[in-house]
């Protein structure tokens, strides 16, 4: 039984083979390929991209979605083995897991970072309780650790950009944002995009590093691809010739900020990192612009940027869709 | 491409085209007309018959919806062009239309009024950002000016009971209610009834007044039918000999009061407006009764109004599917 | 029309007709018996397992299920007749009830006791007021007095286990929780039970009795079916040579305790009611464990039961999927 809560499940050849499915498909469709399959979709968090996209792939594939709202329209799961359960999570996940599995016949699931800190986050405790006590295939639908989803469809997206991703010069920067987030999103793009064999510079502030681990798999990934991985403070010399610039907010580290009103301080004073044409305009001339989306603009992202011709927001959301048949069929082992 | 979030983009002939074929496909089912169609339905709002009734025109017709509550399981959403985004609006329609527009084939919105004003209103902003945006045909599922299927509907009823709704005279009376509400139903009922070539008599206490863009909009359709509207702040004379009753509460003018304190005593003051029975003796002796409902019993319509055989608002109801029907099948050009 | 809210509504033939379907459609999937079909599900309270397992149903046999919040992303609905509905309630069962009759083809509904105390859940006047306005049929999905669905998955778990429920020891016990929950559980597998034949032992702490009228009824099904009951305040005796233990919790009588700090303190006191291994091994040696979910480990039940051998509660869960779907298809006279 095959699951996907990382990039890790797929590894470099799983990433590949996803991809060129995804893109044959988005060619010529496979029409019913999941034929009255169920997928239970379970959200400890709000979501619109990924909840729309998965009901459609599962919907036009002849299959069904059934969707939970944990914590709104469901009660709080419990994840902690051993737990004396007297406070509000209501449910062990020992048996909610398996009881779902018996209703479905794959489980999606989205739980953000807990903000227990990046410890917590690299053990992801959520999804992988989830993974560990179901017994259908479990697909992440965004973790504390990682998006794996979201970093295929940025993938797929350079991927149709530029005809191929091998020794791609891509840019992840680090943008600003109103409050820390998750690093998910830009673990899964630096996976997936060394996974992918792109050269991939890395630029943030100091103390917004990614944890070791995520660092460490990544470049695991490039030596087997070929690709690269830098590592910069610098977010100009990142951007030079790059081809495409992916920009995304996250938190600092623990070291560098522990309170709210530091954390606050710490992100305002960055606010200069906020894409413009003028970052635009370092990098190469038929640089692709990405973002995971939703996006706070004119916080996050300049108008200008999102609006220009680069571009490829809208594209790489519409490519979720498309990744995500191609993983869940090979989930399937199809 | 068709969107359909207000009577205008109907105009009287694309009323009686959805009436006809309403009511032709209420006698004889058309089967699968949607097969595999998506409908993304946006509720900004909260919804019972709506939504219902929508995902089973979509699901008898072969077709699927898929539901987002925005606000609740997703994001709220941000509609002001060049918006700094640092508040709790953390999407712009500029980025969710078009990317729903990529995973369904029909967007549905429903987003009341934001309570900026009679102004706001009638400029309707987020159902046109989702329009403007959206690369699918949007549908209003009821926005701050229009509810154009509840107007369908309440006329799909007349038609029904009458045979006819030329020359019909009908009564649109204000009816009292807790607190102020939004005039999108009023509207599309005076739209409506007016494209449907009814002779429409409004009653509302002083300071009621509707838009001066939808009265104007309400007399070409009347002009162009042969109906007629009158408007009176005298509820008896306006109920004399007509043959359908239709109650509905709205909120007073912006000029008329404008505190919460004033607003609840102007509405307290009107209490008597609140149809009874002996309202209903004023009118023809067949005359139907209708409401749109959510219905507050014995604060806005008297229990022996609703309870009584000439009562129509379950059928009218109902009817909301057939007209939704009908609308998107004239939105998909059938 | 058939409705199933209550056991009685099914009987003892009943109980055994739904009960050998569900046996039978186990071993062999009926396919599409419910084509095109919808039900509609209005959830008044939060639901996993029954939301879950009722949307497979309907998907797996051809049809669909339409969900609805009530509360959360609808308006709360009233029951009772006459009512001046100037509060919270924005809407009336009376219209909602034949409303949603017209678009759906079964309806489902979820609504817990809402707190009135004992003799409020026995008149259980929410579900009983969808069931006199619905012109489709109404199953419960667990109400102030029952979760008949629940007490037949329950039964169907103990006869898949044993073989045959007749004259089988089983026993209900009374567990601690931190708060006082409904009755409707254990109501419903007393009741269950009682109609399946089996030699029924309930066990709580003194205060704590189950409403006369529900013992009244499961005391006609026992007479009924060669079946018995019986009631103590021992938990050691009435484990004695049991096969089967059904741990719940639920509050005490309103004689018993009357505030919350009472309640709380009563709860406590009574934490060694608790299920270990100490209690299972006081049952025949292959007792089976039995317990409805969600459960709060180590305060409800410990540990050690739920995760040994003995325990049936992923398959006690998994046959709710079983018993709904022989459930509807007798109720549509399948």
């Amino acid at each position: 039984m095959k699951h996907v809560t990382r990039i890790q499940d797929l590894g470099p050849e799983g990433v590949e083979a996803v991809l060129s499915q995804a893109a044959a498909w988005k060619l010529k469709d496979p029409g019913h390929i999941f034929p009255g399959k169920l997928l239970g979709m379970v959200f400890f968090n709000p979501s619109l991209r990924t909840r729309t996209s998965f009901e459609a792939v599962m919907l036009r594939a002849g299959g069904h979605a059934i969707v939970l709202d944990v914590g709104s329209g469901v009660w709080k799961l419990e994840d902690r083995p051993g737990a004396v359960m007297n406070a509000d999570r209501a449910e062990h996940i020992k048996e909610a897991s398996p009881v779902l599995s018996r209703f479905v016949d794959m489980l999606g699931i989205r739980t953000f970072s807990q903000g227990g800190g990046d410890e917590e986050d690299e053990a992801d405790p959520v999804i992988n309780a989830f993974r560990k006590w179901a017994t259908v295939p479990v697909v992440s639908m965004e973790s504390a650790r990682e998006h794996p989803c979201q970093g295929l469809a940025d993938a797929l997206t350079l991927r149709e950009t530029f005809g191929t991703t091998k020794k791609l010069p891509v840019t992840l920067t680090w943008a600003p944002h109103i409050k820390p987030l998750p690093k998910a999103v830009p673990n899964s793009f630096l996976l997936s995009a060394a996974a992918a064999g792109c050269e991939v510079r890395v630029a943030h502030p100091p103390g917004f590093d990614l944890h070791p681990a995520v660092r460490a798999e990544a470049e695991a990934y490039a030596k087997a691809t070929g690709g690269s991985i830098t590592y910069t403070h610098d977010q100009d010399e990142a951007l030079v010739g790059s081809r495409a610039v992916y920009a995304k907010s996250w938190g600092p580290t623990a070291q560098t900020a522990s309170t709210p009103t530091d954390v606050a301080a710490l992100l305002a004073s960055y606010s200069g990192w906020m894409p413009t044409r003028r970052h635009m305009g370092k990098a190469a001339k038929d640089a692709a612009f990405l973002h995971c989306l939703p996006v706070r603009r004119n916080v996050e992202v300049a108008d200008e940027v999102l609006d220009h011709a680069s571009s490829r927001v809208v594209d790489e959301a519409g490519n979720r869709y498309h990744v995500q048949r191609a993983l869940l069929a090979w989930m399937r082992g199809g």
